[in-house]
């Protein structure tokens, strides 16, 4: 099997490091992943700017990949359009450091790396741990990704697959089992802290409070804190087919009117 | 009616104020919009730096809103949190320089804002008008974008109700009419243009000449390039239902590894 394997959190992040040495028990991996950490980067892509690559080797001075100076999903496009030897059969994102459940996954660009990969119909995985603690325990948690990404392989999905898997954080205990889950919509209520600077200009910082309303039980959000290995598939048109089929009733209209 | 009123292109692009005049005439409107461009900034916010914010008044020395130093989907959040005086009754975003229709939903920031007004259950809207020459003509489309808003409004949606609405360009003729449509999901087939540069480290740009696979039939872009206005209603659930659906059959397991 060939493996891409690409991240947000930078292409010498500890999760990128254990979660590679797993995936080398699958198949062949190259990594291709921003060269600084690119976290809430959403699914921003680069235009303007040019892409600066470099080649990187691993500890042992092996081969490891090509750092990108762009965003997540910029390194899936020139890895597959430009850089790899090969094409792959499926596309790793992670493992990042903290969860990207519910409607992170819109913020997250470790799930857009893995958009990405779909896009091009390739199987894609965006793989997260969750955030307790400032130092994370990636190993152990890299192993129980490698058997969720085994399994998902195992059952051939359809081309293009996409799914998204947290990782509930080692300290809360055992791992509770693996859950099939659809992400949690609940908004995040954020708070900003209101301050002025020394030439008297406001400005605000985002706080790390996040509240959240109780997340529904048959939510990927609920289970991970429950303790569950959470496994949801997405996919990337984000037609409302409910609304557009009411909306199929309505009649529309153009008026001509002057330019003002 | 209470309306915001943010964009991609930053809070002094032609596309919003055009598109501010029209909206005036359905209500109040403040624009909480991003001080430089953003596009294609995609969902990405702002954690780590602070977002500053500054007050700008219109060309007739009126209040017309505050500019961030951040991405659309911050404008939004602190907007709703922090600046606006009042809950608004719809978001509007544009109007954009470049339609974002098919994927470029998901590479959007104009659309990653309104998808920010939806988190909060605002009715919101995204507005882009199709780019065929440098310098576009916004007011008239500005008036094309009024319309499809009172009318999406007159139907009084569902709280949190979300539309990424595209007008052609005025330059290929009349508007043919307004079409409800699904998203395009084929992707793009990018060109990057490599070169050196004079330190010998390599670099690609990315290049304008987007290619993709002919649209569906039923699909924003192909009703777009067909020349009308298409209205897409959007969700931000990104679950795979159907998948989610064949993957409760699957059997689960987790084995115990030693940890290497």
């Amino acid at each position: 099997m060939h493996i891409l394997l690409t991240n947000d959190d930078g292409i010498y992040a500890p999760g990128l490091k254990a979660l590679r040495k797993e995936l080398m028990k699958l198949g062949e991996v190259v990594v291709v992943a921003p060269a600084t950490e690119q976290s809430a980067a959403g699914h921003s892509i680069t235009l303007l700017i040019p892409l600066l690559v470099q080649e990187v080797q691993d500890d042992d001075k092996n081969f490891l990949g090509w750092a990108v100076e762009g965003r997540p999903a910029d390194c899936v496009k020139l890895a597959l359009m430009e850089l790899l030897p090969w094409s792959p059969d499926l596309v790793v994102s992670g493992l990042n450091a903290g969860s990207n459940a519910g409607i992170n996954v819109l913020y997250s660009g470790t799930v857009a790396a893995a958009i990405e990969g779909a896009f091009y119909r390739r199987t894609s995985i965006a793989v997260s741990l969750e955030y307790t603690k400032p130092k994370l325990d990636f190993p152990p948690a890299a192993v129980l990704a490698r058997q969720v990404i085994e399994q998902v392989m195992a059952h051939d999905p359809p081309e293009g697959s996409l799914f998204n898997v947290n990782i509930p954080s080692l300290d809360k205990g055992p791992i509770k089992g693996i859950r099939t889950m659809p992400q949690a919509i609940n908004p995040y209520l954020e708070e900003f802290d209101r301050r002025i600077d020394p030439r008297g200009r406001v400005y605000f910082w985002t706080t790390p409070s996040l509240r959240t309303q109780e997340p529904h039980p048959d939510s990927d959000v609920y289970a991970l804190a429950e303790g569950y290995i959470t496994v949801t598939p997405l996919h990337f048109d984000l037609t409302h087919r409910g609304l557009l089929q009411d909306m199929n009733e309505w009649k529309w209209t153009l008026k001509e009117e002057l330019r003002t």
